[in-house]
């Protein structure tokens, strides 16, 4: 028979789940893991994955159809809708699977089935409840309980996806057709990027938020110059904009948009929702515990530490920032802490956020306009990418980077970066915030040439009056 | 009449160069730059940036044959090779004309002409005879010098370039036409991108190293799976090879090849003689000063200063690492000096160093065999790509991430990397040595979720035996 007692059970298998499952595994904890649906979680199933080989597409997409500069041509250029999207899902799977093996060579347990709190056994310990519609419920026992179970789509009244012209972020990742006209609703990440890669697709897209600018948590300049790429690119983006009562037929949908007073209509195949993401909070046990939940998310401390002893959330339903890197990170950080290792609390500023559309959009710690609220002083540098070597070469000049330092001790407060490739240079800036680097620092360090992220230099250089290039 | 009389005086409008000259200029010194040929040096006009360029194109061009997998078609995909090398030289041409605007700017003149020491005047100001064919020579003085005239390719007796059959990188760079059969002779960073080119354009391309591996200064395992990877990609490449009496006729080369004493001969189009790069010393004056000059190049001391007082040699000149951030680095850390900040001498163990192939390939600091010979005991982690999501979902999933630690204090001591996207990537690593970050501070990082640089934390603590997801 196989055990059902553990040091550590963890509720939920996405990013946060299944780290923390196997960190508690590494270092020598008994644990096990339970999963209703898909290893790997929304991240890995409906969200940063797939949405990522969707975006490769759409890459390539437009690099087929801006040939002609870099010498090559092509005919009859053409993609199978279903092809690019069954690769997307072909991806998805391969990584769920091998997290499932992960698990497996980690020697732990997965209950498939929904997991619950069940009150406590006399000797202390947690009780589990997993039910499963097909199999008889079965009750597991910890000494820890990690809560992982994430967080799903809002459904705003009048706007709940149907599953058929109303998408949230699901049946956006698995069309049966490319939609000829689109609205997406909400300028967060997810709906940036769903607008990115259907416009890059060839779609007709409007892009709709509700605050004065586009990807609001960005810094200002940011948003702007991502809705300036975005209209070159032929889409449609409403700022200050709300939206009004639906009206579907078999085929389309036609919204009432709201801008200033004035009200425009579209009519268009497929309506994208993407106005934010609640906590799955429910049917977790949590009624009569002294587990608190907030706007749907269950309050934590800063060692993800509930109201209840010996029950703790990370990720997702542990709140914002959404975002899976948190997550796992918090996995990390609360296993070890259970372990008796010393641990550092979370930073949400040392928290990188990216969004793939293109250009891509990758920033770190303060906005400029955050760091001025908090009382600091700053010293703000930027650089262009149409000055960078290397983004000449590679025809991709739009874009730049810009920091953030506190003039009074040269600490760098925060980077935000707009242009090619810049999800996978970010991570230098967040080494710098992590370890407390300053301009000094920075500006010693020897970049690579030719690559774009020497413009990450000479942002820094720019912030103290030394760029070289611009 | 314009000045003659500076603080300092450049000779060389490389990255070394100009850079001195930008710096100087915004330090408020008075500056003149004197440059025969074209500003931006070998690195703008015959190096870095053209490359990058064409490598661009042979990324394109092996897109557009493996579209299938993405769900893409196109019939008749092709480029016209004189528009490929033509966007290459109009990139070089747009960086050079930059660097003209930006000394412009900065209101550096600048002296067309060879730069020569020539004597000191009686105030003990340096004098520097400018010659050129058109014009009469022009003397101007300055307090400092600075020799910033770079390197140029090696000649090895019996493969001297022609312009022919054989080429030096200048010749590959500007070809009238694609080369069927190609052999290149060296497979350092330059040798091995223009071989990297050459085969993803098409031609059948044969690497010849004399050494034991290619990319002799990589660490062994990137060394390795680099030759795997060119294989694959039909490549054919030969190591411990030595090259015999080339024959020519009036449109073929033939090349003996001796690899274990057994003797094999390639009839090529065209070779490639990448055999490393000697300095440009000669008509600097240097005859009867107190300069030293070892293996053509200037010998310095850590902060570029040479046996005359008031001369300074950076960059090439200046010997290995032919690298052109180090020449710009040193140029800064040079006029820095001169103008009494303090600065730190360059650790070469700082210095990153990318080869953009493909798979491109980015290291900085010791290698394991490096680390070890110093003396230290280390721990090494390594990550490989197939086990990380984005790279999966980009369909880029060859290459690792290695890392060496000292065992003793945690620091990070170098970095090694092969796959996509590394170029742009190392430079976290090296923010990481320079800020002497430790592996507890890298593990403490959180990279964002999904890229290809969550390898690069995976890297850190699987050398700690905490790998997540391998």
């Amino acid at each position: 028979m196989s055990r059902t007692d553990f040091d550590i059970l963890v509720v939920g298998g996405g990013p946060g789940g299944y780290v923390a499952a196997l960190r508690a595994s590494q270092l020598g904890l008994s644990v096990g893991l339970v999963e209703a649906q898909h290893l790997g979680g929304i991240c890995l199933n409906w969200g940063c994955i797939p949405t990522k080989a969707l975006l490769r597409a759409s890459e390539i997409n437009h690099l087929l159809h801006d040939l002609g500069p870099y010498g090559f041509k092509a005919d009859n250029v053409s993609f199978d809708f279903t092809k690019v999207v069954a690769r997307s899902r072909a991806v998805s799977k391969q990584l769920s699977s091998g997290v499932a093996h992960l698990l497996k060579k980690a020697k732990v347990p997965v209950f498939d089935g929904y997991g619950k709190l069940d009150g406590v056994t006399p000797d202390g310990k947690r009780k589990i409840l997993v039910t499963q519609d097909k199999n008889a419920p079965v009750t597991l026992t910890a000494k820890h309980v990690i809560l992982a179970t994430g967080a799903r789509a809002r459904a705003l009244p009048g706007i709940e996806p149907d599953g058929k012209l109303i998408w949230s972020y699901r049946e956006a990742l698995v069309p049966d057709a490319m939609p000829a006209r689109l609205l997406v609703i909400g300028s967060g990440a997810i709906g940036t990027e769903f607008a990115s890669f259907y416009r890059n697709m060839g779609a007709d897209v409007t892009l709709v938020e509700v605050a004065p600018r586009i990807l609001p948590v960005e810094d200002e300049e940011i948003s702007a110059l991502a809705q300036k790429a975005f209209e070159k690119q032929g889409m449609k983006v409403l700022t200050n904009a709300k939206i009004g009562a639906f009206k579907k037929t078999e085929q389309d949908v036609t919204v009432p948009v709201e801008v200033n007073g004035k009200i425009q209509s579209f009519t268009v195949d497929r309506v994208i929702s993407a106005v934010g993401i609640v906590g799955n909070v429910e049917n977790l046990g949590l009624e009569g515990t002294k587990i608190k939940v907030e706007r749907t998310h269950v309050v934590t401390d800063a060692l993800c530490r509930t109201g209840e002893p010996g029950v703790y959330a990370i990720g997702d339903l542990a709140g914002a920032p959404w975002l899976a890197h948190k997550a796992s990170h918090e996995a990390v950080m609360c296993v070890e802490a259970i372990a008796g290792k010393t641990v550092h609390p979370i930073d949400i500023t040392k928290i990188p956020g990216c969004t793939y559309c293109r250009p891509q959009i990758a920033s770190v710690g303060y906005t400029e306009a955050r760091a001025k609220e908090a009382g600091y002083k700053v010293r703000v540098g930027k650089f262009p990418l149409i000055a960078n070597g290397k983004a000449i070469a590679m025809g991709e000049t739009e874009g730049f980077i810009k920091t953030v330092f506190d003039d009074k001790t040269g600490e760098l407060l925060g980077a935000h970066m707009i242009g090619a490739e810049v999800t996978e240079m970010i991570q230098g800036y967040v080494i710098a915030r992590t370890g407390e680097l300053t301009e000094a620092e920075l500006a010693e360090t020897i970049f690579p040439h030719p690559t774009i992220s020497e413009s990450m230099h000479e942002a820094v250089l720019a912030a103290y009056g030394g760029a070289l290039h611009f």
